[in-house]
């Protein structure tokens, strides 16, 4: 494609973390987030990826966002820590605390993180495939914004709550997957808004509450869950584990909590970590490959296989970006100072 | 209808024990497997109730079944126990376990409880209820027999692989659900064969690995996962957890393990607990409650909303039970000996 180029991961790093720290976002915090959607870039997640970049300014002009925040992990027992993100973006927070959660996961065998108040704008592989990248099972999981109704309902309650899973693999990168909890992304929808076209049933309902193929009512409606009443009811659980078990919003108060701003959802997160060492399994990986080989004789793909086969393509030939986009970002380098 | 009576819960324990006792089962297992299936006999989920019994004497001549099982729960670490089934059934190793996961979870905030090797022949939600009587949030799963392709395969490979989760409520029984991650259980699609009806698409593949709606061919095909790739994901999930990690058997493995007795499938099963008081949350269960309001808000049920009603029921007027499934319990009393 002519309207894109290819840069490397080192310079596109940098050029993402200038963008964020000439608009007035701390070091540490610029660098943290820089980091995340150059990865989600780099696979390929284009959703989660530079394309956040301008919306950042946004959620920075949120009135509670804090550009200095300097989260600290805060140990609660030891197999529990918790960080507060200070109304800074999460991933910071993030990042930060999973040093205590890998640490204690190893000690104890298990482990769970709680990130609070924390601005949302990345996508969760990138910090569940780190944790596995030490040698641990990683489950992570947030509300967002009360655009999904539950099974049985009709209107939105529940968030399109992402849940991401991390599987250490021997000499290959975890298998990972990280996906909403929501039949469709928001921007899934919206996608067919400006193409004009139907979405398939099942996506979601009107304002009226009644099943609904048209993008736009459904964007004013309610979402629904992805699997009918058990992908409602898994969606419920994230929502109650990642909200009030942690001290942190529900969707439906997360988005009070925007007022109108239409910044990142604000909210907890939840990452536990698993030590495949605790039932004495130096084989539990092992293992887990003649499961993993099972997909490969009948021709399906594990989770996580196309982005690394993205990964290998953005190594050789550079991260793909498009022109477009990297034009805007130049623009709006320190737009907001 | 004329075909069923009413039975006390203490007598229908009561009944159940004596027969799996009179089959040669020592007490503890019988006690403890009777109770658990009877709970799901009085809540109205009769697939998973009396109608089990007389099953168990097939799983109970599988070669290796240990009707003497006397598990012990062997502490791994101050957040982690596991627990040997020692081929019996799991019920009883889970209800010891329990015991020691909630202890550690008060203690440390989260806990987990592996059993290994114990016959399967229970639903879930008995067991996350109890946990959650004791104040804490529950999460159990386990693999089965490698009936359901993964989304993109075309043979049985994964289990049916249920999830279990319950949210203990102030004054009122824990929110529930438990489902297999297949888009249909067995008996489901046995049913419509039976019936001789077509099943709904997406529920499974014939033996070429050809999309099908004739029941016989996806028994003797494949199942699909519930929700496409994302149940597909989440039942993969559910098959590390709680095989590779735990040491346990993949479901393929269990499958190999029955060798044609056609026992309950044999296997693993992982709990974990969560206490709310780690994150000095005595607010978390009114925060939920909040969430809760929104479901009955909108006309929404919660998850284990139904089975409360007919448990209610059950209290008032006997559990009910069909008179021929009786008769057939009677005939089979002591049958195995």
């Amino acid at each position: 494609m002519t309207n894109e180029l290819r840069i490397s991961e080192t310079n596109l790093i940098a050029l993402a973390e200038e963008f964020l720290s000439s608009n007035g976002l701390n070091i540490a915090q610029s660098r943290s987030l820089a980091r995340t959607l150059v990865e989600a870039q780099r696979d390929g997640s284009f959703s989660h990826g530079l394309q956040r970049l301008p919306g950042t300014l946004t959620t920075m002009s949120h009135p509670q966002f804090n550009r200095d925040a300097d989260p600290q992990p805060h140990d609660l027992s030891v197999a529990a820590v918790q960080i507060d993100a200070q109304f800074g973006f999460s991933c910071l927070a993030a990042e930060r605390g999973i040093e205590a959660l890998v640490e204690k996961a190893h000690d104890v065998g298990l482990a769970m993180l709680a990130v609070n108040n924390g601005f949302h704008s990345t996508a969760l592989w990138p910090l569940v495939e780190r944790i596995s990248n030490r040698g641990l099972v990683a489950l992570s999981m947030n509300p967002t914004h009360a655009w999904v109704a539950p099974a049985g309902g009709n209107r939105g309650l529940l968030g399109t709550n992402p849940i991401a899973f991390a599987w250490p693999r021997r000499d290959k990168p975890p298998a990972v997957f990280d996906f909403a909890t929501s039949a469709a992304s928001r921007a899934d929808i919206a996608m067919h808004r400006e193409t004009g076209t139907e979405v398939p049933e099942e996506w979601g309902l009107d304002n009226q509450g009644k099943p609904s193929r048209d993008p736009a009512k459904i964007l004013a409606g309610a979402m629904l869950p992805f699997g009918g009443h058990k992908g409602s009811a898994i969606a419920l659980m994230i929502e109650l584990l990642a909200g009030p078990l942690i001290g942190a919003f529900t969707s439906r108060e997360s988005q009070s909590f925007d007022q109108g701003a239409d910044a990142a959802p604000c909210h907890g997160e939840l990452f536990l970590a698993f030590s495949p060492g605790v039932f004495g399994g130096a084989g539990a990986l092992d293992h887990a490959e003649t499961l993993f080989s099972g997909f490969y004789e009948q021709g399906a793909r594990l989770p996580g296989d196309r982005r690394y086969r993205i990964r290998e393509n953005s190594a050789r030939e550079g991260i793909r970006v498009s022109s477009p986009l990297l034009d805007r970002i130049q623009v709006l380098m320190g737009a907001a100072i």
